[in-house]
């Protein structure tokens, strides 16, 4: 174990080791990006006219309907103040209001630090983060079937998903860990990220106490001045749908706004339920709800960082269950790449959803489908990329190696098509020519290593090798290849006196209130 | 049984009633479309700059080493006789020259008619036509495993294939059945198809004799001046990569283009071993053999309708096995719908290919990239859309149901978003107001039923239900599935005195040579 970690604002490039060490197991050759910088454009859905009339609904929307804030007198005030139209809990907004508040301060890009700096991430323009899955109280794996998940499940996702090259981000609530007491749970696994990855990670969402402690946790980490000028933290805020914030999201957005660390303003609809069953209806109300969440950022602290966010799903119109990979959501999430960029803020949204209670063949359609419209999107930050099964109630330990696969195929897919001398093998071509083969070609000697994509989870071989290889299905050896990676896992240290100063403000924390484990 | 099939070349509209109540099995809500039209566009993977570095290339490649064509001396004088630089069985192409004669005369468009001409596609422009498998030698399904494929599982899959809405065309080879003489199955796949199914459907590609055989049969369904003046037929017409056309190829080739019959000109290739290891080495090859394959077809017949096909894939640089659904492979057929629409013809590629022995989260994963590639590329007929596995040489009834879920999905999807007043559900928003929702709205309850996709393999519903229904994963639903389609299954009709011609004709053909068993 390393005892002298570097100082996180160091700039200076540190040995890739034990991140190359971990991108070794298995058959991985990728060399690890911090992020995805994407050489490809992104899918167009909706034409300037088709985008224009949304975000003139939305317009409409938030004047005559508004949107409601719960429970949070201050941020009535705020809008107030600002000179919009505050009746009870409603406010509404007029036409362009939010849209001019957003743009003339919120940045289009910036960066969330890692305490390893090489693990720091670039959050807008043409880079694309990747986060594991976010928020299942239940985990799975092969060998224990479905159960509630525990602190040990936390720390091996953690641990797990540093092993992932192809992951970008160490996440947040990677599962709940029900064994822990709900309102203290926060911290401990705050301290997990911290601890076991040197990967940048979420705050605590769910209210303005939990958040604060995530800052002071980061101020620990981090230096209190480095955090004043840094984001360090990440905050996803969801809305109620439709068109209603609560306390709890309202009191975590005020907290990391105001301290300059990013909000990822983020619609959570399911079409049919929490919006309507059409696409363009979706696509207006989480537009107008994004715009007002932006807004509202952007006059707490002009100049803060802050994502529009999109989770846009479907619901089963048979039987009212979420369904996801679906043709509707897709076509969402591309429009909403079209609206973020052009309201110039970057966009949060999300990765391989899956209603499968298994790492199947419909997790995997489901999760493939999902993936890569998000991508074609251009989004920003893809969270629950991996792991994520059963509508968002299970992460998975084997859907997570074969989400892994699929998101280092984007990777790889989205650093476009080289057109270098080499890559044209023009002199290979002919040197080889008609009714030969490439295999023992110079060109091949010299290329094979590095020009094919080599993914862990499938199965190339021959039928007969599989045979003897025990037929197994593609869920059946990632649950071989998780554990190897667990196996390799290697601990990337943390300063003893960050460590000792985390856990007695924890313990502090811990001491002040009594467990409750109901809320 | 309908023993009085309408005129094919008639053109006004009847019931779709077959079609309607093979779509109403399982919970399909779909309406029959004979093709896909895709309201939105394609992705640009490479730029104009990019596209004319691999046509050049391409032209170079023709220009300085030239492609061979074998056992076929008629071929060698065409391309002689049109002023090629003809060396042996090595034919070299001025730069510019496939092209100039390709678009003087191929048409950018046209239909292949079916029996009933509902089911006629069309091919070109935004028009998609999706095929089942082509090829496998083998079966797989859950009840008996994978197993050498026979004469009645090509007929249940021909079946299979006509219940399913989302396939279009019912293809070729669907398997090989293996229990009938090599050199004589061509007549009873052909007859299987144009008797149990009233889709447009594929020629025997191998050889000028079945390719005749073929023409023949066409004939007697359609009448000889239909065959004459209209496409009833489709040929794909596979290149031996590097550079080689044999005569296998071009016997059909010569066959199918002077009948004006479509021939999809496809280079099959595995990236590092029948061409470069790198794309755009791969690209310039595929262009260059289609090129002149293309030019072949226009010399033969100016104006005969012809696709430039894509088949290209990769191999494991570890193992040497073939790889499907990489990223190397999606940005190849990004790439060559691109290079086919500069072309002016329509591109022909292929679907939800996988390495996977079984059907599970790899060949999921792999399926799913895969379709989704080729739809973005605009593609205009895709082979193998449906249950494909095991690198080709399997065709899984499972599969089948899962990839059809697949091609449903991307119909929807390319339908694009509607942006009509009710769709924008302006008032439905109002009405409803922020915090209720939208499950027993009116504009829920008038669009629910249409509103989003319903496919058939996913199970959404919750773990308790799941479990009641016996925690079966989405191969083991599909299994039965897709004996619920076989069950209800439509003979869609063959009037009695073209039966008995086409029979009289194969019984005449079978008898003229002994059974051959291997080729």
């Amino acid at each position: 174990m390393n005892t002298q970690p570097p100082d996180p604002r160091e700039k200076k490039r540190r040995s890739g080791g034990r991140n190359g060490h971990a991108a070794s197991l298995g058959r991985t050759t990728e060399k690890r990006a911090p992020f995805i910088v994407r050489k490809i454009g992104c899918f167009e859905i909706l034409s300037d006219e088709g985008l224009s009339l949304i975000e003139h609904n939305a317009d409409l929307l938030l004047q005559q309907t508004g949107m409601e804030f719960h429970d949070d007198a201050e941020i009535l005030q705020i809008f107030q103040d600002a000179g919009c139209d505050v009746e009870g809990t409603r406010v509404r907004f007029e036409p362009g209001f939010c849209r001019k508040t957003i743009q003339a301060t919120a940045p289009s890009e910036f960066t969330q630090h890692a305490r390893n700096p090489e693990n720091s991430v670039r959050m807008g323009g043409r880079n694309t983060v990747l986060c594991p899955s976010w928020g299942p109280p239940f985990v799975h794996d092969l060998d224990q079937g479905r159960h509630y998940a525990t602190h040990d499940d936390f720390t091996r996702l953690v641990k797990l998903h540093h092993t992932i090259p192809y992951l970008h981000h160490s996440g947040g609530v990677v599962c709940e860990p029900v064994d822990l007491p709900a309102n203290k749970r926060h911290l401990d696994m705050l301290y997990a990220h911290i601890r076991w990855s040197d990967r940048a990670f979420m705050g605590a969402f769910i209210g303005a106490e939990r958040a604060g402690h995530a800052l002071d946790m980061a101020r620990i980490v981090f230096g209190k001045e480095f955090v004043a000028n840094n984001p360090v933290l990440y905050c996803v805020s969801n809305t109620n749908a439709p068109l209603v914030m609560d306390a709890n999201m309202s009191g975590a957005l005020k907290t990391y706004a105001r301290a300059g660390q990013p909000v990822a303003c983020t619609p959570w609809v399911l079409a049919g339920a929490m919006s309507p069953c059409t696409v363009a209806g979706t696509l207006t109300q989480v537009l107008a709800e994004a715009l007002a969440s932006l807004c509202l950022v952007q006059l707490i602290n002009p100049g803060a960082p802050c994502l529009m966010g999109s989770f846009a799903s479907t619901l089963s119109m048979q039987n009212g269950a979420p369904t996801f990979g679906t043709p509707e959501a897709g076509q969402m999430v591309l429009a909403a790449g079209q609206l973020a960029r052009r309201l110039g803020v970057p966009l949060h949204t999300v990765g391989t959803l899956s209603a499968s209670k298994l790492p199947d063949g419909q997790s995997q359609q489901e999760a493939t489908w999902g993936l890569m419209m998000s991508m074609f999107a251009g989004a920003n930050v893809i969270n629950h990329a991996t792991g994520w099964l059963e509508g968002g109630l299970v992460t998975s330990f084997e859907k997570t190696m074969l989400d892994a696969d699929l998101c280092g195929k984007v990777a790889r897919f989205f650093d476009g098509i080289d057109l270098s001398e080499n890559a044209q093998a023009m002199a290979a071509i002919a040197a080889t020519g008609p009714g030969a083969h490439f295999l023992g070609s110079e060109h091949t000697q010299e290329n094979f290593r590095t020009a094919l994509f080599r993914p862990d989870t499938p199965d190339n071989n021959s039928y007969e090798q599989w045979v003897a290889d025990g037929e197994l299905d593609a869920a059946t050896r990632a649950n071989t290849l998780w554990k190897q990676r667990l196996e390799g896992y290697q601990d990337p240290g943390l300063d003893p006196a960050i460590d000792e100063a985390l856990q007695t403000y924890i313990a502090k924390r811990k001491a002040e209130k009594p467990d409750v484990n109901y809320y």
